[in-house]
């Protein structure tokens, strides 16, 4: 029996895992798999350690109506069917607080003091915790690591951090925490070889996914973040808002009688690409469009991506190199092309044919700032994390 | 008797006017003043022409209780008193919709049109409105001029209008308005004599006062500004929160039981310059003061402006001038100097010795960005307006 580490993700109605064994050391993913539909429709789906995916009768057979607390049971059962043996698990936490600056391992205190953040990350972190207590039940002698999608920030300065609101809040805890540190932690990873001296320079990397934001770094360190206190802040994303003037939220309640989690609802479900088009959250769904509402969704997500951009430049004193990564980041040439079409008083000039073939370098020779694209590989941090705080391998 | 404009400026606690008269066709203040503390502790006080306080004894002699309606008519009467003819009014109204590109000619069916724009400006709005209707009920048959702080910003694309809402709600009215827009009038119609032909480039207009914004103008036309939907937004102010995650103001209502009521009074009272600093929202207090909390929010204050002026060059396409405009803007050399400290990688070099003595011109020789303090007048662009379209001085 080969052993591995166990990357969770765990969200409201989805459960995505991905299992890292390394015979040689080195760790390598030999599972990957997704329970969608959680609590109505659950639908399992695995692939292996080559890609391919795991055939009907050899999957995890579930109950659709089947529950976060009977799944994870199931499923460590089901990974250790496979011929493999967990020797530690590792969990995309959400929120880990001014505290953590790195990942952590698991203790009762820790899910004490993660717990009081839950109203910081109410859509996600509850289910965070749920999967790694459900985890704790069934095998409590695991060792577990949590991994936060805000440590990566916590090199800000404190101008980053805080908004303009009254100081108690922001000693209430109420600052820009960012998000999505967990891809740009293995982005920061990769910059040296992409980049050799440079990576230590003034980049930005642009997550650009269905959740989107952008992260300015010097030394290879956060120095200032698009996304805020919450995740709908910053960029245009596929269904939340981004930046909004707060008055609209008050003139929502205030004057259309909207209850806060109406309001809510419209601005992370019903708001950005879907809202925009009042078509799709899927931007390769609106590329095939000729509709004027998919064509009017984009430009507006590319004019603000452009616009967050340049407000991250004024954090890092100038540019040496963009990176597009996430879903449309990696995968969107037209988009790319329309972000940095915007830019070029910033010296960026694309090779077209590398950015229509999605190569790692996509500016032209003369550019004065390199555009890259490198997929990101958020399991891959936590695999490591895990790696080195929970256990050593076999 | 001479003839001349009136100028008002209604708020919710203040009413300030100004006299314009012109016995050589050009216009020229004759009169200032101000009504402050209405509907509890009402002061007057007036300047002359040549900048003079008018003694207390020739004042307006008024209850301390006076409201608005009873205000305006003793008003009226004092100017005549004063040897003064009024021919027409102009108004400030903040709020003119997506229709009103300049100042309109007051009329029944205005006033109608204007009251629906109540809801997205309430705190303004209604007083802009009586003012005018008291103007009409004592004097029906004189011509008023209402002047829009958004009509500037009407040549803007409507990629920089648009947030990311779903589209019912676009084409119902919530978009970016813009604000401040008689003060950038008002810099737009300098910029030749300050710059020559680069008044027709790209120009950052900072108008910092208590309420602050920034415009980025082409052919000295808005193409951007750092303000939305309301006065919330963009830029740290006196007491005003600006640009701030939407998600904040769910977490105050759903987690912290807030009213929105009290989460707006939070933001537009009790946030920026005095939220942060714990203090005051002047700007003068806080530069005079060593506390870190004072030079805490100094530095925010800057921060954020240097971040929202790189945002709005991406709208431009680069930065050929920088012009400093309103309370901060004209009198700060600090501030000015530490919001153009962070902004070195767009080529801007101050001049610091024409800085500190807020020169016209304060950039150094080699600047790639020419920047320049002018002093805004509003009320000049209302007279203006008003004697173009109320009336022809005798």
């Amino acid at each position: 029996m080969s052993e591995a580490i166990l990357v969770l993700n765990a969200g409201s109605s989805s459960l995505k895992f991905a299992v890292y064994g390394g015979a040689s050391g080195a760790l390598v993913p030999v599972l990957r798999g997704k329970v969608a539909g959680i609590g109505t429709a659950a639908v399992f789906s695995a692939r292996d350690g080559v890609g391919a995916a795991v055939p009907e009768a050899d999957l995890l057979q579930i109950a659709p109506e089947i529950g976060h607390d009977a799944l994870i049971p199931l499923l460590l059962a089901w990974i250790a069917g496979n011929g493999v043996r967990i020797t530690s698990a590792g969990h995309r936490v959400v929120h880990g607080g001014r505290a953590h600056a790195g990942p952590a391992k698991v203790s009762a205190d820790l899910l004490e003091e993660l717990e009081a953040l839950v109203p910081l990350a109410p859509l996600h972190q509850p289910h965070n915790l749920d999967a790694i207590r459900s985890v704790a039940a069934f095998a409590p002698e695991l060792p577990q690591v949590a991994c936060f999608d805000t440590s990566f920030h916590r090199t800000q300065d404190r101008l980053a951090q805080l908004f303009a609101l009254p100081r108690e809040m922001s000693e209430a805890g109420i600052l820009r925490y960012g998000f999505h540190g967990l891809s740009y932690d293995y982005i920061a990873g990769r910059l040296p070889e992409a980049l050799g001296a440079r990576a230590e320079g003034r980049v930005i990397v642009a997550h650009l996914g269905n959740g989107a934001s952008m992260c300015a770094m010097r030394g290879r360190q956060s120095v200032a973040t698009s996304m805020g206190f919450t995740a709908l802040d910053g960029l245009m994303m596929g269904q939340r808002c981004g930046a909004l003037d707060p008055g609209v939220v008050l003139y929502l309640m205030q004057q259309k009688g909207m209850s806060a989690e109406a309001v809510g609802h419209v601005l992370y479900e019903k708001s950005g690409l879907a809202g925009v088009s009042g078509m799709t959250n899927d931007m390769t769904v609106l590329q095939a469009s000729d509709s004027a509402e998919a064509r009017e969704a984009i430009a507006l997500f590319c004019y603000r991506a452009a616009g967050e951009l340049a407000q991250l430049v004024a954090a890092i004193d100038g540019l040496d190199a963009i990176v597009f990564t996430a879903g449309i980041g990696e995968n969107s040439a037209e988009v790319r092309a329309m972000i940095c079409d915007r830019l070029g008083w910033l010296g960026v000039t694309l090779d077209m044919q590398a950015n229509a073939a999605n190569a790692t370098r996509i500016s032209a020779a003369g550019s004065a700032v390199a555009v890259l694209v490198i997929p990101t590989d958020e399991e891959a941090v936590i695999a490591a994390a895990t790696h080195r705080l929970g256990t050593d391998l076999g």
